[in-house]
């Protein structure tokens, strides 16, 4: 497919000071979009300026949300060169968000392309500072304009871009991180192994508690038995216990980070004992208790790898590594950050080049 | 707050066969919109001509779901009233709604009055053959052009009109039901009491296959034991056990249905010993087999009521009252229609009337 160039014609004026850059807040020129119709497939992608899309108010998406979507980032490198981190990784995961939220199915192929496309154009956009990139995100909503329960038939893919700052203003910092035991995030069964909507919808709450209290996120536990650990709002989570590193397997309820993934194959090559497997809040405060539990991370696109210095679960506060960085998420982030900036060679066959 | 009103220029022409009529596909001339914005509240109320809503592509409902609804509907009664069928619950569920997705609650009065004065705009759109009615979906989304995870600061509430034909085309009939074991819709701690898309787009999945196989809707199971029945597609179920009449109790992942009250408080008027408790598929296979699964039904503002005939679970199929209506199912229809319609006098103080 060939994808329509439509350039605007009313440039913006980019953020002049790059260390006030937050999060998704700020828009580049263009964005691509492309549309889903029954019985012609996937057809007219284009980048076109960005701006408002008119939605019918039956439109699906704001009734039932048949909605999936992905996140990662463009960085730049110091020779100016602008690359992805294992974007193919996003675009499979995109699919299988289609799968289960009966959505047709992208060529994933065609999507990098056509990304590396709309990066290419926007490649002024992706900030210089230390630590900031362009935001991706990609998604899906259905379109149709009726009212009835059933799949659409009609979609848009669009792709949006934001410049943003460092996750970590001061430099990476330990969060504290409240473990819910009153709201339930996902079940087997249902769609947490997804990036859809609902799911972020049914955490606000629960988000909106904790942060009252002066936590930053939330450790979501299983919900049948609400007794082992999931993930932190938008990261997969790691515990350093002894000599074994733990991060809870993809039981179907938890979305498998590329962070996570990453992460694993990195600690395995380097020749720690990683496990994937159940991990109950029990044993966890046990470890803690025998001053076995020597780190706590989060992973994901956004903090890349985010320290844990407090769990609080059931009233009762842990604190891991006496709320200092550990020596294994210090490793890890600045070997991941270091292939993303390009500051490290890519051993894995990671890094896509845009431009 | 006063409702500013700017009438269509060009009314389009009204279904003419309403024989013809389908659900949701039609929209009337005009919408009612408000706005929320922090700070200032909602504000804004009108009724403007029905068309598209311009929405930044970043728009919150499109990535995170913020977003719930109501269904209900407005009769013409044979002596040319329009009315509504406890419009006063729906808008005590929608704040309900907004509770849980976190979304600023509403003036439950204001929402009535704004209503009203909606359906008196479009009386002209409600239709006058039998079993016909105007469809009313009120909405909310997040309107919020950032990417952050978090219950946004502006919201958009709207209310749409759909002239609906009668839910059953040839009369009152049973339908089959799948009883679903691998997926699942909601979990207790989730938001499956709330009426929000996640819910719906979680569903998906299990209709098309559901459907696929010959029948017209799922059964739900609870997500914890994956063993007690919960709710139907877009519809609570009751089944007449001996002389028992069940419904699943309320327990916090099944949508409390207006007509599910309505039918609790009418059965419990007639003297019926009915039951708001667990109810397992284990239970009601033990019913089928002794004879004593006399009766089920379906209750929602779609169908009002849907006698099942037939339930599909782990391969076993099982007939209920020979596949025909039952009469308590043929009671409750012609009482709750009787009501609604304003053929029967409202004694129980449900009915409000439009103009
Ligand atoms: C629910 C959830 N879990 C985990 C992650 C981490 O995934 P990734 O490493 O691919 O960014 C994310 C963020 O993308 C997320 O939204
Ligand atoms: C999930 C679900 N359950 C039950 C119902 C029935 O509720 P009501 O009787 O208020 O229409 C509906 C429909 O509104 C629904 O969407």
């Amino acid at each position: 497919m060939d994808i329509r160039i439509e350039l605007t014609k009313n440039p913006k004026v980019k953020p002049t000071d790059e260390s006030k850059l937050g999060f998704g807040g700020v828009f580049t020129d263009h964005m691509f979009l492309m549309n889903y119709t029954e019985g012609k497939g996937w057809h007219d992608p284009r980048i076109v300026p960005y701006g408002p899309i008119p939605m019918d108010p039956s439109c699906m998406v704001f009734h039932y949300a048949q909605e999936i979507f992905e996140g990662m980032k463009a960085y730049r490198t110091q020779d100016d060169t602008i690359q992805l981190f294992r974007p193919q990784e996003n675009f499979k995961r995109l699919n299988n968000s289609c799968e289960r939220m009966v959505i047709p199915k992208l060529d994933e192929d065609f999507l990098l392309e056509a990304l590396k496309k709309l990066v290419e154009v926007e490649k002024d956009w992706v900030p210089h500072q230390k630590d900031t990139s362009l935001y991706i995100r990609p998604f899906i909503i259905a379109s149709d304009a009726v009212l009835g329960v059933h799949p659409a038939k009609t979609y848009i893919y669009a792709v949006i871009l934001s410049p943003s700052g460092p996750y970590y203003k001061g430099g990476l910092n330990p969060v504290k991180i409240y473990v819910e035991t009153k709201y339930v995030r996902a079940v087997r069964g249902g769609m947490g192994m997804v990036k859809t909507g609902g799911n972020y919808a049914a955490s606000l709450i629960a988000q909106e508690e904790a942060s009252r209290e002066g936590y930053s996120q939330v450790l979501w536990l299983d919900g049948v038995e609400r007794k082992y650990v999931e993930e932190v709002g938008a990261m997969n989570v790691f515990f350093v216990i002894g000599d074994e590193i733990v991060t809870p397997a993809l039981t179907g309820s938890i979305l498998p980070g590329i962070t996570r993934k990453s992460v694993v194959e990195m600690l395995k090559e380097w020749g720690y004992n990683v496990n994937e497997r159940r991990l109950s809040v029990e044993e966890l405060e046990a470890a803690a208790a025998s001053g076995q539990l020597k780190e706590a991370f989060g992973t994901g696109t956004a903090a890349v790898i985010s320290p844990i210095g407090e769990l609080k679960c059931n009233g009762k506060v842990t604190v891991i590594n006496n709320n200092e960085i550990g020596p294994i998420s210090q490793k890890l982030y600045d070997h991941l950050t270091g292939i993303q900036w390009g500051r490290l060679p890519d051993t894995h066959g990671w890094i896509v080049k845009c431009c």
